[in-house]
């Protein structure tokens, strides 16, 4: 059994892990439910098949966007609010690929620019609604809300199995009230597994195995393995290898504020001829704030075998559901402790909490740059 | 076709039209939702039949009245809070002209004298409830709220059409999230019609009309006039001049923070022999504001011919009712964008804003007046 | 007939009785809904019964506590948010005596000290969830959650008839908006019985009887006496002196911040021979504090006599509940009066005011030493 090093994780040696992040960012914080959102990241601003010829509005980071499709398909997105007199332009109409508001009947193309305001002689060519740059990966439509000359779609961080036909993904999503930070140090712990997922995805033996972080500029990693072990239901029922002893290979990764993402890899040692050997899982977190306190979240599991299985689908489809529902209640119930307990409370810091609170601090850090603060 | 200069409205010459008014009363500035609402002004409590020997509260300007009528019929409001524990003293009771308070029993006169303290052994006439004087011009009666010594009656607006056998009206009510100033807005805008109100009260024609604004003190006017037209159906029905050409002179009146009116008269350029020339329409609308996001809202539609087809009075009142919906609707949305979008925005002005920016800058004077700013 | 001294009071002769308490403690000063809640005191967490092997949360002062009861039977209270990730403890379990945290697995004796951290190779001794002294008195179980160091036992005010075989109690609860300090007020003034109460509790000649009132330290105390007078019903039923002219010896005690108790003593005069001569009664109102705006409240109506007369309980359990559900009523109505008006009212005072005073007076003097205020 290997277990972490008993020490309190001080990785800011100068001060103590009671000690608070700050709302004044200072040298060493860590984000919290209070820290500024992360605005120049690429966020999920809703599942492709959400977006059609109906406006939708929805609240991101903070903001209404709506949301709609070109007569040629392209999803757009402009803030919800008529330049003029703040009508949400999602209760306007589209001609074409004219969006028209409800109040007035201003019209704006797809860029947001006004191409007609219909009680002026002439177009007002400086009126314009802000446009939010778009990028569809289908299943998901990527927004950048922040500083626009930032928006590098190379910054996308890579979900290619979510569209590929040799991955086959079940999928769900939750609207929950709490914070993407919580959320993330959720998934970057693993030592909940046993406690709050009992029976499914929380093994002892899991929670025992050595594991190796790692911090690649903001990416934070996790690495595992587990040898000559027996698979929990939610590997062995799709790959038909219960109470086979299987090696593990698993990865979880922050890979930005918007997405964390899991791999696994599970080997049979001992395939039989013509028997598969190897089976891959990536499950991938979605996570967009909709405000400090609320988050739109999407969940896939995704494997690259059976991959017309509707037995496994069903099967992956109902075991994930549930165990993200119990991460969304847990997570819910200690939001509402946290904003309505009167006693302020620093929560206490153990060695597994490291990956989490390197994620804390590059979340902290990003907030504090786009603050214009220099840590 | 007449339309209005093509240029943004510069009212303020050496401030943007993209300034946002200010919280703290600068030179210049346009009421807007997070404007002191204006105290010094009658307004209109409650319609005269909702009012009797049952004591009823409302809250009024932020602060909850009680209302009720003497035994020989008179209108009173106090405040809605003893003075002794604040009990709400509508929830007492009336012996006769008094109202005593559920609570300690405390006694007062409709002046809102202690007349009674039964656990005091002689009154203790200084006590008492602050009145507000009601005037009753029925169907309104009419509160102020502000500096007593201010309230002059013949401040009143006038509103005599609606107590007049003379005229016949239909009307309705609404209890709306938003504020008085964007409603006042919405009235004193008429390029909204087309798009807001398709195929009812929005013509082209009439929107592409040539209009007059002019301030007189305080008073918003818009005059307009169309001829040889044909009406639209909230016209041509009670006129019974449907698909005819008709000349239409119409007038709305910002008329004070309470009261938007607006008059029309459609005239007929060659009647037949016997046959009536002109019709007269008067709309009226009542604001009283409820809190700084919420109205109570009634309206009538007053007709000086055909008093008494039943037929006439159930179109006016259903498209009244469905027209009026529609602004509701429109100004409650915009109130829900503007009071949850974290980001701020300085809404554009075009010319044909100018009407709403003259009445916005009245109300903004008069708040800042009363606030004790000399702008 | 007795009446009280017609001046207004002026317990503090160089302020007005018209003085509004100052938020920011100032001499002389009362409390009311805003001043900070007293925390060095003992209140009543939650009834014996209501706490068992099944942990409950409640939030009191502000705070959520989780509560259980240890195999052997004692309650427990500790805060309701575990020192590692906020998780409310009592959506854990537990195993024993030891409370498993539902999230990582933590584990906390009965003291709050950390016994296990599933994930750390040794326990971090240092850790520990913050207790509260708990002292049983069935069926009150009472809590002190300030300052540890001045818990103090011996502060426990008395209602030992609630646990006595000599003494017969109905009883109720209430969770309440409202605030302890209008619920004290309420109690230790019966100038508003025959109003508030009528026909029940508020017969004309108690509320004109001669009263005492005297102050003991932090405990205000009101005596008053009735001979040879009528009972109301609350009264005449249980002790089946209907109509009869009996004394009536009241006193009513404001115990502590947490406590309000009444007593009352009937004296039939003229007994038959083997007749009761003495009846009493103790009337036990139990406030805590859920938030400054929100109350748990319980009572108990307790009689010396006809112990196991289950007419009696009913008749004095429906007529308790009826005239304390007066008492809510009201208390709930002034204080969304207080909360929601825009205009600041400072109540009137008069002389029946004075018990309440004092009370206000010493809540205010301990949360300003609380505060670290000399006054």
């Amino acid at each position: 059994m290997t277990k972490t090093s008993m020490t309190l994780v001080t990785l800011h040696p100068e001060k103590s892990a009671l000690q608070p992040p700050s709302a004044g960012f200072e040298p060493g914080g860590f984000a919290d439910h209070s820290t500024p959102l992360v605005m120049n990241c690429w966020y999920v601003a809703a599942l492709s098949h959400e977006i059609s010829r109906d406006i939708i509005s929805r609240r991101l980071l903070g903001s209404d966007v709506a949301l709609y499709r070109t007569l040629a398909g392209q999803a757009i997105a402009v803030r919800n609010r008529c330049p003029h007199r703040s009508f949400p332009l999602a209760k306007g109409r589209l001609d074409g690929d004219t969006l028209i508001c409800g109040y007035h009947g201003m019209q704006f193309d797809p860029s947001g620019r006004c191409t007609l305001m219909p009680s002026m002689p002439i177009t007002p060519g400086h009126a314009a609604v802000r446009s939010f740059v778009l990028v569809e990966k289908a299943p998901l439509v990527w927004i950048w809300m922040g500083d626009a000359d930032l928006a590098n779609e190379a910054l996308i961080p890579d979900t290619h199995w979510l569209g590929s036909p040799l991955w086959k993904s079940v999928s769900g999503a939750f609207h929950m009230r709490s914070d993407y930070v919580a959320m993330h140090e959720n998934l970057l712990d693993q030592t909940h597994f046993p406690f709050l997922h009992p029976g499914s995805i929380g093994t002892p033996e899991f929670a025992r195995s050595s594991l190796q972080v790692r911090q690649e500029g903001e990416v934070i990693i996790i690495d595992r393995e587990l040898k000559d072990s027996v698979p929990p239901g939610v590997y062995a029922m799709p790959t038909g290898l219960t109470g086979q002893a299987v090696h593990r290979y698993s990865q979880a990764r922050f890979a930005s504020p918007a997405l964390h993402t899991a791999f696994a890899k599970i080997v049979n040692p001992k395939p039989q001829p013509g028997q598969q050997a190897e089976f891959l899982f990536n499950i991938t977190h979605v996570f967009t704030p909709e405000t400090n306190g609320s988050i739109h979240y999407w969940w896939f599991n995704s494997r690259n075998f059976k991959l017309d299985d509707g037995a496994v689908d069903d099967f992956l489809s109902a075991a994930s559901a549930k165990a993200y529902l119990e991460d969304v209640d847990a997570l819910e119930w200690i939001s509402e402790v946290v904003r309505h307990d009167v006693q302020p409370q620093f929560d206490l810091n153990f060695a597994p909490d490291k990956p989490g609170l390197l994620m804390r601090r590059v979340l902290y850090a990003r907030a504090a740059a786009e603050a214009g603060v220099q840590l």
